[in-house]
């Protein structure tokens, strides 16, 4: 069963930002991009990978995939996860200070996201070349940003069960969830003292028709992961994993996936073809077969448009959550032996 | 734009079902059957037709199929539309006296609706046989059931983007549905005055991610229907739908649908194969290609141990409303002619 993990231990570090003036016009006072690193930088600082981090999670939840003898084994590499911003760990409405706390914390989008970690990387570390940017669902899409916002830095990426610009299908889904969550009473329009379970719980509900696929319930897979009925697994999995965390953050973090776009910039004026043209690391783009909201379709658009990308789909009863979970070992199989391939290129 | 309806007006009759015992063990007193009449039953009683209603639908919402020179000509065929309990008109949360009334109102199942529904061809119109079941979501759901429950009756059956028992993926998606509706504080536990709006609203936002396809959204096919944008999709046509509804009565459509089973009576015992094996209709069962809560694998699965039927999937961006709405003139034609050919068989 999947264990959702909070911060009850600081084992992080954090970079000061300072005032961050964000691309959609607002402020983030004092801002903050907490990170863990992983392993040490070699001398030439050639042995960088970017772990990024997907919605409600932290660095946490990501770092199982770090391990010696695997793809991302720190003996051999420096490995970053910086935390993105709405986790409750980075800046957040529920850690940012009055007037910009709660329902006022302003619009982040992944290109904040991704300036501030460019920032990290050259200002703290002197890092000039990634071998790596990976990650899943919100963090492949910041894979993709950090491939069309740096060029030249990015040599290579695998983005997993994400997208380089979000679909109106999936903004779609993610203003389901978010109805699920202010519906409740207790949200408050975002100016709750304590949090709106119930809303917190409905929108884990609702997450848990889109998570995995409809073959994934055919088959009745929830019971090799340890749960007992379908019910078992709605609560134990998606609630659990909801209701542990900060309404206004599950909605900023919606925010900034719903505005997804690596062309929305100075760089590419909102030309995406381009922003996808102008990407020169080597790319092997993973969509899930059965990602009911990133679906494969979409990855082969953005693979065709990218000069050296490969389309790697997998074949997975997980649906969104191939890959990215580490619930299912063929998942995890596969994309270290994407990883592998990309790092020894 | 969609025009959702509402009885402002009584156009339909009821029929009398006296004190029903129900499958699961409780009484609905009282119970009434709403149903309306198109066309005129000949003289040897053999040009019915049962169209059925679907999820939050009456009648009002399915009679636009009726018409002279389409396939359910009233001119040719006897039609006759029941209105599935819950859905406000045939006994409902919203219309059954206490005790039986809001969130005590019993567990109603297919099973129940077309016992109740045999009853009013048989007692009051005398019918031995039907020429063609047919429906479309929850509505083809109960064309299973009447296949499966009278077999020797039924003639031909065409469903449509629908299920002979509802898969545990199509339960959690309705939870989701369920969970947006019961998280507004305002549905008091079913016990409210005043409508829970938000709630509804947020169940028709939930829904906006379900009922049509990926590509539709990428094609941006909402602006050929009508509407100025996403927003504008899910405002006017999804959260009006549900909007214009009573919880409870949502409530309990859901219910009816999520224990869906054809073969949870005692003909069949729980054995859904066997069940599907003793339906003698000429059946074409029509999946949306795209539907992302009743995938044509499943449909495919039915067809298999059916002995007399054929898959015949719409090739639609519409997902589940293919078929359904008459939003997308393709696929009405494309129903249109297999009810023809059923009807010729």
């Amino acid at each position: 069963m999947a264990q959702w993990k909070l911060d009850k231990e600081v084992d992080y570090e954090v970079f000061e930002l300072g005032d961050l003036k964000l691309q959609k016009g607002m402020t983030l006072p004092d801002a903050k991009l907490a990170y863990k690193t992983f392993g040490r930088l070699n001398a030439d600082k050639s042995n960088v990978i970017v772990l990024l981090t997907y919605m409600a999670s932290t660095h946490y939840d990501n770092q199982w995939v770090i391990r010696e003898g695997g793809a991302l084994d720190p003996s051999k590499y420096f490995i970053v996860i910086p935390n993105v911003f709405g986790n409750g760990l980075s800046s957040s409405p529920s850690n940012t200070p009055a007037p910009y706390n709660k329902a006022r914390f302003p619009h982040v989008t992944y290109y904040d996201n991704i300036k501030a970690q460019h920032r990290l990387l050259t200002e703290k570390f002197g890092i000039t070349k990634i071998k790596m940017v990976t990650g899943w669902s919100m963090a492949a899409a910041q894979t993709f940003h950090w491939a069309a916002l740096y060029p030249d830095m990015v040599e290579t990426i695998c983005p997993t069960a994400g997208s380089a610009k979000t679909a109106k299908h999936n903004h779609v889904m993610l203003e389901g969830v978010k109805a699920a969550l202010t519906a409740d009473d207790a949200f408050k329009d975002g100016w709750y003292d304590e949090q709106p379970f119930k809303g917190l719980r409905a929108m884990g509900r609702v997450y848990a028709g889109w998570g995995f696929s409809q073959e994934f319930f055919r088959k009745e897979e929830y019971l090799e992961l340890g749960y007992a009925s379908v019910e078992d697994f709605i609560v134990g999995y998606w609630e659990q994993w909801f209701n542990l965390r900060d309404a206004n953050n599950m909605v900023a973090m919606i925010r900034t996936w719903q505005s997804g776009d690596i062309s929305d910039n100075e760089l590419y004026n909102g030309d995406f073809r381009k922003a996808l043209g102008a990407i020169k690391a080597k790319a092997i783009v993973m969509p899930g077969d059965c990602d009911l909201y990133f679906p494969p379709e979409d990855s082969a658009f953005e693979v065709e448009h990218m000069p050296n990308a490969e389309l790697r789909p997998f074949r997975s009863s997980h649906g969104h959550f191939a890959g990215g979970s580490g619930l299912r070992k063929a998942d995890v199989k596969f994309l270290d032996e994407a990883w592998r391939e990309l790092l020894a290129s």
